[in-house]
């Protein structure tokens, strides 16, 4: 299984394969298995009829292309599962097939079996989110000091370091992960509510098999089953697409700082990367880019989903049925980006000399209010509010550094020393709480705990 | 290639294989063929050069995992599959592989490629409409006078004709229809912009290629590349998603319609359709089930295309390259709307006795705008509406008709005679413009012209 | 301040009332009354000059019309509003005129300001959603037993009671009630960074400021500022919109039960509820058609705000500008949704007796499961899936009552009692776990701890 | 009336206007009296019951905050106004009383109202539109030959000129006009259908009625009432949203190019725009901005009404309520874009200067494409590419032209010559097809038509 062209730009391999047919039957055959071997130790069930279906379902039995027309014809990829299944089973043991999806419904099965997917999703992201997040503790240490431009409504602003700007990426994307362990340990709850959600068909031992059934497939209890309220897929779905947001904002602001004219960090390059097609000379920043593209996406599907929430009664007409594939991009849309971002921020080159001569480039101005908040505590906001602005205006004319015009105006030498205008420009004279909210965002979530 | 089993529910088989690997890698390779033949044409390429490059392109000739792999790596479809058709051509003619992928950049390729699939997909989903069209065109004609209740917020009232309700869904479809057409014919354009947009690899012959290869893949030639200006692409995608709509509204009106309480209409079953796993009498709406699904979707699927216009400068970082899967989703979405409403339509069951008993439950309340209407006339509305507010109050009670209720009334039966009373609830003699409306609603569209 | 008329559907009085320009313009004052006072405190500003700006500081003093037009040049509504406050300070105190907005920017007084209406809307919603919660606590207590139809893909299906139905509907709530609760108690955080997010203008003071403007204002210091990091106000608007869900679907089942031909509940009337301007006999869902009006916008309004967390750098150029209205909407949807269901199910009335001629009129056909699991334990599931069909066919046909059909064939008779063929359709005997279910549904959530 | 302060930013005054409660409330009570006037033309109503529903048809009449009150609870706006109009009509006349809104439903009022305010948004649109044009073309014409670096991937690329960028952003603002005006045509349509959509309280004179009415509305009558059908008005949406991504990718587009580092073009500033409540420095890019956040807004808010358009039967429930403020903000958020946008272009200024320069600072590199295929030609693709490769890597590194680089090169001096090389990084000479384009674009929809 490889990935599909036209899904070739978002999604990862592993959660390419997770939700390919193989993964997505063998899960739906799972269910199937741990169902009867429930059933088997509550004495429901002969124990070899669990094996002979065991026996059968084998991924390797079932023609895929076969099922997917009949999952059309039916409106759920269970029917002819289960109808295939049972044929199977009968071959071997016609008992057997009688007790093939013993007192489950359609929707157990689809809904256990997208339970058993995430299940398996998760780990896959974290090892990527785990990667971002070393990878920016580095990054932090390294450049706690590395004076670059602040940058408001994409003009320039006082500056900041670039390990703030990091460590503000990495307690988003800290927040963001806790959610989504969060969302994670509420949606991975076994399904299994019979016809009407009830599970009348067991009599009196409906609760009895979901225990078991839970503890086969290795999920949690819930009280009920789900089957017409999705709030837990929801907030999953939704916890996704808030840290690929936060993951898309670092993608923006790297993908930014690479730009030509600003050339303060570089994605690493490596085989296959950041080429193009026509222009020898390019270095894409295609980390950012894959996960930007998945930023986009992501909020649009979030909508899908959560418009498929008002399920009518015990089981839905259309709300559900649209569910799979927007789980499913929803999920691989995450992967690639925190598999993307990984790779960025562990081989991202940042260049300080660039930011110092960046942050020179503005001629000072970026310390007009610095300026400004020295002038007015000696002459008052307005006179020093006018001073400035014709200060800011001749230095942006003249191309010269706003502290040298403000050296040669009278009302700012009466009153800013020699030693105030020399070091007026020095962004590290102007870095203000930069280092204790560096530490505080470090700080921040390692525990695990909220900050609430 | 069948449907993928996580997708079953969301696509048809002819728009799944249209988006398939070997359909997406044969449009690809169908631009590389198409341009070296517009450059032969045009004397820039020799034309054994153009014919080794055709021969290459093959889709037989490249391996689909290594190709969606090195995609992810180098941001772009276009890279790895240029690199390998080069390499394939080289060892035929290392002459020919110089002129491979000429004066081309990435996304004159990757957009082009899925034009020409919009173009594929184009007929299938118009012939689907066709059917839904013309059965529409039959159950009108046939139910042109078959009563049934009107229903506003889900409460009975006045009646109309099924003729009318399936004739509002056909205007609806038919516009819908239209607005897709005109969006197919204006997105239905060649990509072909190089590097930059302006061609200038190709010195002052870009143009003159454009054109010749608009004509060799039978493509509009748009006045300029649309690199990143994507209003095209969105009008095509909204107007997928309102037709969608449009196919939605009627699938949940015949969903309701097919509720076990309501009863009056029923999709076709046949082979595999509508049955449960659990419920042996079960008669699932499997068809307008589907295009719900697909319609719960779409609003998102728009949203993420949208989403994604903001595009920077001659090639977007992200907004891009988030496109390719909306878009197959999004058609696909449309593609099983139509053939499931298609199929819906040509078979449904209308149960005229039904509709005119579900009238008659209502004892006659539906009747008490109309009652209301000729009492007014003759004792005022305000004295009207306190009689009628009674009477309807006492109808309910009694499980009465209302008619019944009224004819014990001595103000009414003064001035409402026996005949004004007993047909009072005759459904047929309270249907206003319906006829002289089914015949606009049939007129409207099919001359092709729209309303303005 | 009323409801705007386009809004008159979809917000209540208080969070209209929250929204008003004199709410909005309150809370922004409060951000620069605290900071002033919060800067005496440390000694930096004379308390005579936080005594003027509070003076200053009412929103008596600001003509609206003029600073929305100024914020619509300046993009921000701090900007005009500063100016216009210091112009009032000065008035008073030239002097204390230099202390207005010492040290922050305008997204510390914008984020603050919508911070502290979001702690305002919180009660607002808690309440109604107390009363949503105790009316169905209430409401399933006392329908623990009431049988009613299940219904899944809008068909009759095996019975469940109409107490379990509405305890799913509470467990639902509950969930979203937490996550929503859990995502305020982390969003309420006061906003304070200066211009590019390091307090630079305050010197070594900044955190210092930062720490008591939050104890003034009773908010939580997060560990930095977070003016381009969104992603506690995206999982407050999801959450939102995911209790709108769980509410929605809630409203959709009830205004389905409300339909005329199914009729087993009803919202309370009362003064000016749910009649119609034409029909005398219409009682419309109308607290459901709110509920259902909110949730249709809630996706996209969550969409739109995701998409606006990529933001720029220190200061987001369009992200963070469209942030406020979508808030807004969706504070006030979800404030809707939660009002009118408080309504709903405080006053809603259950036909019992209607129930249970809903079912009585499928005769039985809704315990065809049942009969095939009796029937399948003595001759086979497939011998019993052949006699089922048939007689589920022969009940429909004629009208007769499954359990009739089934006492005639010799193949059933011969394996089931009479007592099994007369209890078959009774539906207290086809229950299964309901009354587990539901207490275990009331017990979660109850203790405020997750399931987890 | 004045602009809300929490929709400061995404609105302009004439649209905040035409969706205030005085404009609302005129367009309702413009359908009552038309209503009126045409049951006069018809001989239905008497006129001068006409004249009393006319003179009492005012807005001052009408207490708004009672109005949303009651619309809150009756679920729709009309009933409580057709409440107090008829009140106030019946103290003048209770027999005018008894015709006012005689025949109609509260959706007719509602949606043509709607309509009503949507056709005098029309040309407030159009305005803003027409500006945006015209300074785009006497942009273009003016930096026809302006070279500026192309940009993709927000790398530097082979140049294009300042004329070609603008005219793409023309071409697209105009296709999306054109598209947006062929919605309104399509969308100004009256709403009359009465309670079921059959106008049967009418008679036989339904029709009539409605045909009289649309030409006291100047509006056109459509084929049959629209009441569940929104196709229309989805159209309309949409179309304004992809107009508004035209304009949000032009802003992006001006907003990147404004960046301190990049510094090409700037908005215009002006009174109360652009400055910073901290940074005297700052000259923000607000109208950029402005219309980003709109197109921010804008995709959720098309997903909103998309996701409302399964409109069950006659009347939806939920799916319409929701509709009006949807519509309101998507064209509130078009109008903020069209003005911002024709702000910003009337007074953009562009540095030719900075723009050469920018170019300048690349060494070069952007013209290794041409390098590439003057080098191909002679010695083989395979080998130039290898050549190239090595002169980027020196040129990057020693901050050297490419071209004197190459021209150290032996195998590159042997193949070209030096006016070759000395051209080589003259972007004038590697323009392409530019003049073309531009040509092209500038005519295209000129004349109106499409290019289809």
């Amino acid at each position: 299984m490889s990935v599909r062209l036209i899904d070739s730009l978002v999604t990862t391999e592993p959660l390419a394969e997770l939700f390919s047919d193989r993964s997505v039957l063998r899960a739906m055959l799972e269910f199937e298995v741990a169902l009867a071997r429930a059933q088997v130790s509550l004495g429901m069930v002969p124990p070899s009829a669990a094996e002979a279906i065991a026996a059968a379902a084998r991924v390797e039995n079932f023609a895929v292309a076969d099922l997917s027309r009949r999952a059309g014809r039916a409106g759920t990829l269970t029917i002819p599962l289960v109808e295939m299944l049972r044929e199977q089973v009968r071959q071997e043991s016609p008992l057997a097939a009688d007790f093939v999806h013993f007192g489950a419904t359609s929707q157990d099965v689809a809904d256990t079996a997208l339970v058993l997917l995430l299940k398996r999703a998760q780990p896959i992201l974290e090892n990527d989110l785990r990667r971002v997040e070393e990878a920016l503790v580095h990054r932090i240490e390294e450049h706690r000091h590395t004076v670059m431009l602040g940058r408001t409504l994409l003009q320039a602003a006082p500056p900041v370091t670039f390990g703030l700007k990091a460590a503000g990426w990495l307690a988003a994307v800290r927040r963001s992960q806790r959610r989504l362990t969060s969302s994670f340990l509420e949606a991975l709850v076994v399904q299994f509510g019979g016809a009407s959600g009830t599970l009348a068909a067991l009599g009196d031992q409906g609760l009895a098999v979901a225990k078991t059934l839970a503890g086969e497939l290795n999920l949690t209890l819930p009280e009920a089953p789900w089957h017409s309220q999705r709030d837990r897929l929801a907030a999953l779905v939704s916890a996704c697409a808030i840290l690929t947001g936060s993951l898309g904002k670092m993608a923006r602001d790297i993908s930014l700082l690479m730009q030509t004219e600003v050339a303060e960090v570089a994605e690493p390059g490596g085989e296959g990367r950041g080429g193009s097609s026509t222009m020898p000379h390019k270095h894409n920043p295609v980390g950012c880019i894959l996960t930007l593209a998945a930023a986009h996406r992501m909020p649009g599907l979030v909508a899908s989903f959560l418009s498929g929430m008002l399920q009518e009664h015990e089981r839905a007409a259309g709300g559900w049925q649209a569910e799979w594939p927007t789980v499913a991009d929803v999920l691989q849309g995450t992967g690639v980006a925190a598999a993307s971002m990984a790779e960025v921020v562990e081989g991202l080159t940042v260049d300080a000399t660039r930011m110092r001569s960046n942050i020179r480039a503005t001629h000072g101005l970026i310390f007009a209010e610095k300026a400004m908040m020295l002038l007015s505590r000696k002459i008052g906001r307005k006179e020093a509010k006018k001073i400035l602005d014709q200060a800011v205006r001749g230095s942006a004319l003249a191309q010269r550094s706003l502290s040298d015009v403000l050296a040669e105006i009278p009302e700012v030498t009466r009153h800013l020393d020699g030693e105030a205008l020399r070091t007026l420009d020095s962004p590290e004279d102007y870095l203000g709480a930069t280092q204790s909210l560096i530490r505080g965002l470090l700080a921040a979530e390692r525990s695990g705990k909220k900050e609430g």
